[in-house]
């Protein structure tokens, strides 16, 4: 998408340079700086700190990181660096399955510009799958109200490009439809007031942000139409792991009767897991809640303490949104069809 | 309540100096300071701006503030000082219960002396009312799990001494009951992280902040034994007024059958609106989910950015939970039973 006027996606392969490079999310919104790399392990580290992140972006970032790390030394290759991007995060589906797809190329002995190939090639596909989601998406919203609720960031800097949750509020933007798009803070890391945000202005869609907290009264208010959210990991049955307070808004918008729509590309779906349950949840580092960065008023970063001395805090940063909460999950392949048969047995 | 081993009360009279005197509840939980005053002008400003809060506190600060007023100029007192204080907050109904209080009193003829012991006997019901909640509560709670989740502060800060949702922990603490207390951090002005964490830190409390939007989920992972949340208002049909976000707990609680209380002396009731859509939810300013203060590695209290340019926010400080949703609310008469003959009619 444009930034100021110029293209950007959230992760790709810079010809040029010959290097990787990727947008520096933390530094979002205050400084836009891409960082550019021909070391696996700069990639490595950039999905731990989340400088990229967003199921999709992750898997990319991985394929890349990768490509560059069978490109050098394939002895180091199995040993050492698939394991090594195995561990960055544990949540998101996207990750692995990038990670199987550049095991095989490995394997089958593809060249270094062959493996970089093919890591463009899997960004391709899920900037391919995000428009694709976005005009069934578009369909859906058009459909109902204007007022779209999201939480997170599942947009383009999530999903290498247009973004999952925001590829149909995109599409109906630039075909001129009027939308106002509710956003959530997204606490702990607040990527909905620095991320989607920051997204949804340089776009121009009409936007403003909320507390976690009201989203389930702006509903009972009759102030939101639909709800859009990304996903981390989709297991067999429906069961939906996405961004910590994704659950809390799936029962206010059961309660409320608005649809909840889930926006993901197959990348995400774990068709090896039956539940939710098995889906592993990342638990992140107390100082998310106990501190937060911001800038001030002379243009600094600077962290600053939040909470008293002498609590600490419980930070899952996922959950998992059971299927009957959802209205519809919709991938580049159109609307899934959970396994649901095998839900019960998987829940025991 | 001990403050390192003093007794304070969140506002009170000062007899040596003959002034109101409050905590400034702004500064928190860094600064521990008190302001001492005889103008009125002071404790409405002290409203206004957040640094006493909470509906019970609130109220005993109206009552200080107007008995001054009363001290002075009768004249002024029903002209301007009244108006001026109701002014102040529109959610909590404590304000204008204590303002109904002080103007009787003064249209009666007390002396200067007369409203300050006035205002000390509506302070002390406060404190002996929550008192007796905790009793209530205690035992409530003690029938349960340990484990005991809560939403912004209605503590001993938001409520002149002992608190209303915290009065049955401490109650049971201080018996030797060993608790666990999940502090939402609540979200703008972090009530939780600031206040209630930093009493129950004081108290000696085990506690832990979660994000608002996690509490949900650690319902639904059994993580959680009861609810326990104060009010601002509470209709004639148990509707409740209380900080934004509540309503989204209460949605949960519901979902996992988890008993969900409400915390309220008699002076948070309000028996003329038939049912909580008649209550007014206060709209505060965008800037509180734009900006926040905190400390910095200094010491120093820097106020930061944290959203990006251009976008606003919507933020309202409260929202009303339907008293289906509650398990029970408890004054320090007992149990309240609604008049739910009027529902049906008061919410056409």
């Amino acid at each position: 998408m444009l930034v100021e006027g110029v293209a950007h996606r959230a992760v790709e392969w810079h010809q040029g340079s010959g290097c990787v490079c990727w947008i520096d999310q933390r530094l979002l919104p205050f400084r836009f700086e891409k960082t550019f790399t021909q070391d696996p392990e700069d990639l490595a580290k950039a999905i731990e700190t989340m400088a990229v992140r967003g199921a999709p972006t992750i898997g990319a970032a991985a394929a890349y990181g990768l490509a560059l790390a069978g490109s050098f030394d394939r002895s180091c290759f199995f040993k050492y660096w698939l394991p090594r991007f195995r561990r960055t995060r544990p949540t998101a589906v996207n990750l692995f399955h990038a990670c199987d797809v550049l095991e095989q190329a490995v394997a089958e002995g593809l060249s270094g510009k062959q493996l970089i190939e093919l890591a463009n090639d899997y960004a391709d596909r899920e900037v391919r799958a995000n428009r694709r989601i976005g005009e069934i998406m578009a369909e859906y919203l058009a459909r109902g109200g204007q007022r779209i609720l999201t939480h997170c960031n599942a947009g383009w800097l999530a999903a290498v490009d247009w973004g999952t949750a925001t590829a149909g509020m995109y599409t109906l933007h630039r075909e001129g439809e009027r939308l106002h798009v509710w956003v959530d803070e997204t606490r702990p890391r607040l990527q909905g007031s620095r991320l989607t945000a920051w997204e949804m202005v340089q776009e121009g869609l009409s936007c403003a942000l909320l507390a976690d907290g009201a989203a389930a009264w702006m509903m009972s208010r009759g102030e939101v139409d639909a709800i859009v959210v990304g996903a981390d990991r989709i297991a067999r049955n429906g069961d939906v792991a996405n961004k910590i307070g994704t659950y809390a808004l799936s029962l206010a918008a059961s309660e409320h009767g608005i649809p909840m729509y889930v926006a993901a590309p197959s990348s995400t779906f774990d068709m090896k897991l039956g539940s939710g349950r098995a889906i592993p949840i990342e638990e992140r580092g107390e100082e998310e809640l106990l501190e937060v960065e911001g800038m001030d008023e002379h243009g600094s970063m600077r962290r600053v303490r939040l909470a008293a001395q002498g609590i600490g805090s419980c930070n899952p940063a996922f959950d998992v949104t059971p299927f009957q909460n959802v209205t519809a999950i919709i991938s580049e392949q159109g609307v899934f069809i959970p396994d649901t048969s095998e839900r019960l047995p998987a829940d025991d």
